[in-house]
């Protein structure tokens, strides 16, 4: 068997699938079926994948510790989504309609919060440790989903505004799935935490990936439009950098800031920020983040679980969807 | 002292109040305004008010045991009303204009994420039982606001429907109330399903009372206009009585079904509501599961936090706003 980022947890994954499932009965059908909608539209996994990862390179054996854990992070991801559809008006995700858009905004927004509840009520399974730290992560993902909101339209916005807002959007719940991964299987307190830097720095370097692929990504293989970021006013890290370019940054700029963009507007755009090293600098800034999480995991004893995280690391901001 | 229903528990209600500010307080500083604008815009807190009476009527002795969940369940509440402010256009809530209205609609959705996530931490304190209790209770209501959107303008619902809606979206919320404060005095089983369907029956002729305002209410007191179900083609008990009497019936449900409802279309189903008992008949199913309430806390000790649980009954049904 080759070695990849989800082949040491294949069994794994398939419990998490199905534990979503069971979890997402309603007796109102339209909830189990947006739920479903949006758990079972694809996307990789790395949320519950990292929580396995953790747990098993940590010496933890009995799976079912873990997978209700681990499916509770992803539905809260796909309430998340479907909450901010609606708050982007996105229309694509993961090749599909965004939910709001093929159920109707108050549907969609009924069966994000019902996708909460849900989840919750598996932390609740857990102790007050892990709650805890499944709530503050959640806590930071709606600070930083306002922070990023009051950055919309900001050219000014820095580079620390805007790694403070995916820290808090992406990576602190990827980080509080690597540290109860550590948790669950016993692991000391300087353990949790090198994991939970692994699970931030991890993060980190993928929704860097995401922005880049926001930028020069293949719209059939993502399942949605390029240069969302741009057309939503979101200074996304490439943008950032193309707006700091000393040749081309001004014009940018002019069009970042442009109320009513056209496809024309940023067909231009995508054309300038290719003409200027925003996206080699952003993949740079991506590949510290996943030398760290490398390093974070360096004292782990060797296992296929060890192996699987490095490459998971690498995978992430070489990928292409 | 007079006693009121809250007479007894105003120490107690002040601790929910102060948990409360210390709870939303974020980094975020438009999360918590938006939080204690909709915190602070009053409500009568009969959801935390269920909780504490149950747990001091049951011979609960430190408050601190309760004020926490009661809180959650206040902010719980909190968040509904944002989310469904956004879903039904609500202008005004309170007398005040709805958050969604004065933050916008991006910013109170995730304020409303925020405040859900925040009650879910409070709940993490408590063990597996009581998470469960308030998870289930929260599930009901995203189940109910589901099945009440999927009977909007539809003439054809029964009273049991109507019955179905209202126990998951109001009574069921404070049946875990009232559970929860009396598991926390340590209370037994039976005595616990007692205490739980006070709250239930209490939430059913909360929520009834409810409809009758929307229709006999004075605008000014309610801080919100009357008519509202009828514009938003939601069948409430008073407009189910009246699209049912064999004089105006008809008419009424012609209204009913109309797409683009004016004040004067409003003005008139009103007048002819009020040529029907619907009114009355409503306020006779609402005195029965006041009575019912009041036989279900028949075998607790007499004092006066039992007496203030009666009286919140009565006050239920008996009030203006």
């Amino acid at each position: 068997m080759v070695l990849t980022w989800d082949s040491t947890i294949r069994n794994e994954l398939e419990m998490v699938e199905q534990e979503m499932r069971d979890r997402v009965f309603s007796e109102q059908s339209i909830l189990t079926e947006i739920s479903l909608y949006v758990i079972g539209s694809g996307g990789k996994r790395i949320r519950p994948a990292i929580a396995l990862l953790s747990f098993r390179s940590n010496g933890g054996e009995d799976p079912n510790k873990v997978i209700k854990i681990a499916s509770a992070f992803e539905m809260i991801h796909a309430a998340t989504l479907i909450h901010d559809d609606i708050n982007d008006n996105g229309e694509f995700r993961r090749g599909r309609e965004a939910a709001y858009k093929h159920y109707g905004t108050q549907r969609a927004l009924i069966a994000g919060d019902f996708l909460f509840v849900k989840s919750f009520k598996l932390g609740g399974i857990f102790n007050e440790v892990i709650v805890d730290m499944i709530a503050d992560a959640c806590t930071s993902i709606a600070e930083s989903e306002m922070l990023q909101i009051l950055h919309e339209m900001e050219t000014d916005t820095t580079i620390s505004d805007y790694i403070k807002i995916i820290e808090g959007k992406t990576a602190k719940f990827m980080e509080a799935g690597a540290k109860i991964g550590a948790y669950l299987a016993g692991s000391d307190a300087k353990r949790i935490e090198e994991m939970g830097a692994y699970g931030l720095n991890i993060g980190m370097a993928f929704q860097i990936m995401d922005d880049i692929l926001d930028i020069v990504g293949n719209q059939a293989s993502l399942g949605k439009p390029r240069g969302v970021d741009y057309m939503d006013g979101k200074p996304n890290l490439v943008l950032l950098y193309a707006m700091a370019d000393e040749t081309y940054g001004k014009e940018i700029s002019r069009s970042f800031l442009k109320k009513d963009k056209t496809q024309e507007d940023l067909g231009t755009v995508l054309a300038l920020v290719a003409k200027t090293d925003a996206v080699e600098k952003a993949k740079a800034l991506a590949r510290t983040y996943t030398a760290d999480a490398k390093e974070n995991i360096a004292s782990l004893n060797d296992s296929d679980y060890k192996a699987s995280m490095a490459i998971l690391a690498d995978t992430l901001v070489d990928r292409s969807t």
